[in-house]
């Protein structure tokens, strides 16, 4: 588990770099970019639960997310061939980080359900929302690509089965399941949000 | 006075859905802008004097954003033509939650009055701050419209009534009042920053 | 010492100004673009390690920060004419900062080696970034400038000083001249990234 949470960082911050590149990045933001997308997200919800920042105690973490960012800019080439697959892995470590996230909030008493779902969001996006900031793109928030709901759907069925007495296991995979198969169904068919759910203009 | 608050949270969440719209944005897009605006301000003014984040406690504020949100995206068309008392509306929240931020501060006995006059301010353009960023617009720290200067005027008004005894009420009404008041003049005139105030070029 | 960092407030708060002169900025915008350039990275740092954020205890640095930013608005003319000289003195306060920052990390026994070059680096840059996202401008993430690279390099040579038992002013004053020094090359000799480690395209 912990070892699939070290890819999962350095997959994000892979795509992180991947996603900025061809703009005269150099090596020194790519790695700061990278870091920024991988333990981002992470470090705002320690912040807002008030919590030791996960990196502090367990530098492993930057560690994975810089070796992502290190391989996915000197082995562009390489690494843009697979971005179709690399984006797969990022729905499965955008799962895996929300599902955590949420975890994390409803094992603390002092935090509700609601709080849980809103930073398992926060947690699953924030270090893409961060990185697009820092490298002046349209961050997902302006844009129709299916990402944020996926999360969203599949922290809300976490933290209802987690309510209703199932074992993390179960409510693990169910909301896991939720979260990488639809943004897989998104990416597959290239689906967008539906056009009376967006602003016409 | 906690309705008026919650009031207050919708109509920010609306205006700041209407300030991004007509850009493609999708409902969940809407939505995070909207608590982005609504509650974003409110919850750096707590991360930054080390208090729970004041809507974890309360989820209320949530909900009374995601409305704001969700009316400012589907009835756009009804809204939109209400934007000039929306605007006004929108002012006397900025009072409301700076007056209660720069109080919130003065009542901590470790922080200072200088301290309550900044966080007073930064609670009532932050939200807007990060929602601008997130949207990739323009933020109002580099436009002449004239909305932080009211709020810095009547968080120093209430600080210094406070520090020379006057009451909650008597202060946060003065406060409240040079807030909407100068606020609400340079909205019916269309007051900019007078020129000597503005960088040339 | 106290005076030196004073002055390296007010001439960060003054750069902060001038970089983002010329676009209509009015003095209200100025004064908060100074203010976040100045003591933006440090407030970031003492959020992440959860101290009481510095210039609440001590509003010296938040007067620095706005005469400089009045200074650099006002006179802008005089000041624009010596921006190169300013850019030294920036780089000095970069090297102030980062190596404060580092040092205060070190000295937390709950806080690694590794961390204190990260937060050395943010505190660095990070009011920097701030300012340009707040702004709309591009940060240097992905730009060529040299400018994170000596912070990182200085933090990483106090560090390892340190660790081997060198006192604090000579580990300081070796950091300060690696990100003063490379810093400064860079400026004379209008040094860029090498190519290789620069994304084609």
């Amino acid at each position: 588990m912990y070892l699939v949470e070290l890819i999962g960082t350095a997959v994000f911050a892979a795509t992180g770099v991947l996603a900025v590149s061809r703009r005269g990045l150099d090596v020194m933001g790519a790695v700061m970019l990278g870091l920024v997308t991988a333990v981002g997200g992470g470090t705002v919800r320690d912040l807002l639960i008030r919590y030791p920042i996960f990196w502090f105690d367990n530098f492993d973490y930057v560690w994975a997310a810089v070796a992502g960012a290190l391989i996915a800019f000197f082995l562009n080439a390489v690494v843009a061939n697979a971005v179709r697959t690399l984006l797969y892995l990022d729905a499965l470590g955008a799962a895996l980080f929300a599902i955590a996230a949420a975890n994390k909030v409803l094992l603390d008493p002092a935090l509700s359900a609601p709080v849980a779902v809103i930073l398992g969001v926060l947690t699953g996006i924030g270090g893409g929302l961060l990185r697009d900031v820092l490298a002046g793109r349209p961050t997902l928030l302006t844009s129709r690509e299916i990402y944020a709901t996926p999360i969203f759907l599949g922290c809300i069925v976490f933290v209802l089965l987690r309510e209703f007495a199932a074992d993390f296991a179960y409510a693990g995979f169910a909301a896991g399941s939720v979260i990488f198969g639809v943004r897989a169904l998104a990416l597959w068919f290239h689906l967008e949000m539906p056009h009376w759910l967006v602003e016409p203009g």
